[in-house]
């Protein structure tokens, strides 16, 4: 069996929501938890017997093994630059985006990074075993905890420095991100012409599971890669009213044929 | 039960495959089978007892009750026009991007659209009773035989006109040719960085079951949407050395964020 740890969260937001509720399932304990917004702390708090808010990030009086940093990326450096903990504790923060070195600040910590590959909606359940979780440290015997904490609750568990986890985020971003905005256009164009959303649902799954089986690039299907100008056509001058859905067909267009050279 | 129908098909290829497949275990007969590439006609017409290939596209000595056109949509037009039928046989194309007046030059046919919304795979099973079919036909007595044939092999049958089916045909452009083009992209960037390729499934998985249960424009995440100039300044200094990828990245976020005004 693993090592319970005592965990205490910064954060009340979706990935604090989920981190606490797996965390408690595995028979570890949310000790203490700190949030800017007090409310959301303690409605989160509410849910578990064992956690107590704290009015600032001062783990001082908190026995806790682990603090966890679980709130928008633009916001750790402030937070980290408030953070008291004992020395020895470990503090991680659980972002794509930034460096080890963000935490650097925070005296006698032991630094990591505990970044749970997964979008969180807070209330909607996730099976955390199967999101990966990338974890740097500053050194191997924090590595060495982070990664029982981390095994404890998740069967994907690898290590990936700070470099390497920037280039998992832009791939993210054109993964995720990006493709959500063009299932968006793709939905007000079929809403437009009073079209069920359903419609397209299998087919879109069917593309995310052929590109997960091959390299995406070898199976490309489409008017673009046919160079098929007559449809390319009748397709831009059904976007007229929407300039800007016009631009980026002409440019994910572009970029098809490109790659395909 | 349903009607058995003969089927005589035009074309070897991915749809051509799998709608014969689907037809012959549903029951119906594929009697005849035409493809420019006599060698892929043969090759598909040895899976079936019943099947004839012909080495024009003249079905009038061949007893069929529907010919399906399953061929690239720039080759419609100029085999449309060689098609010789008895009069009343129906003839149907499979495109999502023709209308279905690039039929009316073939004499004596009843002439209607069958579009089956998937891709496919030759080989690949895809099953058939879960594949969108939208149907389009020049009268009402052709549309009912082709919806009985239709949904002999799918549950999801609806009839769409041309004008509509071309909005759909855009719509799956933006949410598989497009998405399928950034997931590629996203790829490329793991190999690059020597990530491993599955590490992002679960999160790929995630996003289109989200963006499939709620506008996608409501779920948007990432660094584009949150205006954070500081991580898209990153992801545009790790793409420079491909400044197309760069420039999508730039028109994504772009259109992102005009989005959310």
């Amino acid at each position: 069996m693993h090592k319970k740890m005592r965990i205490a969260l910064i954060g009340a937001g979706n990935v604090a929501w989920h981190l606490a509720h797996t965390a408690v399932a595995a028979g570890h304990q949310v000790v203490a938890l700190y949030s800017r917004t007090v409310e959301a702390a303690e409605a989160l708090a509410k849910e578990f017997t064992a956690t107590q808010v704290i009015p600032t990030p001062d783990f001082t009086s908190v026995e806790a093994d682990i603090v966890i940093i679980a709130i928008p990326d633009a916001a750790v450096a402030a937070v980290a630059s408030q953070v008291k903990v004992n020395a020895g504790t470990i503090v991680v923060h659980t972002s794509g985006s930034l460096p080890l070195q963000v935490l650097q600040s925070i005296n006698d910590a032991r630094i990591g990074v505990f970044y749970p590959l997964q979008t969180f909606t807070k209330g909607k359940p996730v099976d955390f075993k199967q999101v990966p979780v990338l974890l740097e440290a500053e050194n191997e015997s924090t590595l060495t905890l982070l990664k029982a904490f981390a095994q404890s609750i998740s069967q994907h568990v690898i290590e990936v420095t700070s470099e390497k986890r920037k280039h998992l985020h832009l791939a993210a971003v054109f993964a995720c991100n990006f493709t959500n905005h063009l299932l968006g256009i793709s939905r007000e164009i079929l809403l437009e012409a009073d079209l069920p959303a359903t419609l397209l649902q299998p087919l879109i799954q069917e593309t995310i599971q052929k590109a997960a089986s091959q390299h995406p690039f070898l199976v490309q299907t489409g008017p673009a890669i046919r160079r098929d100008e007559n449809v390319i056509k009748t397709h831009l001058h059904l976007l007229q009213n929407h300039p800007q859905y016009q631009q980026l067909y002409q440019q994910l267009t572009q970029s098809i044929q490109n790659q395909q050279q």
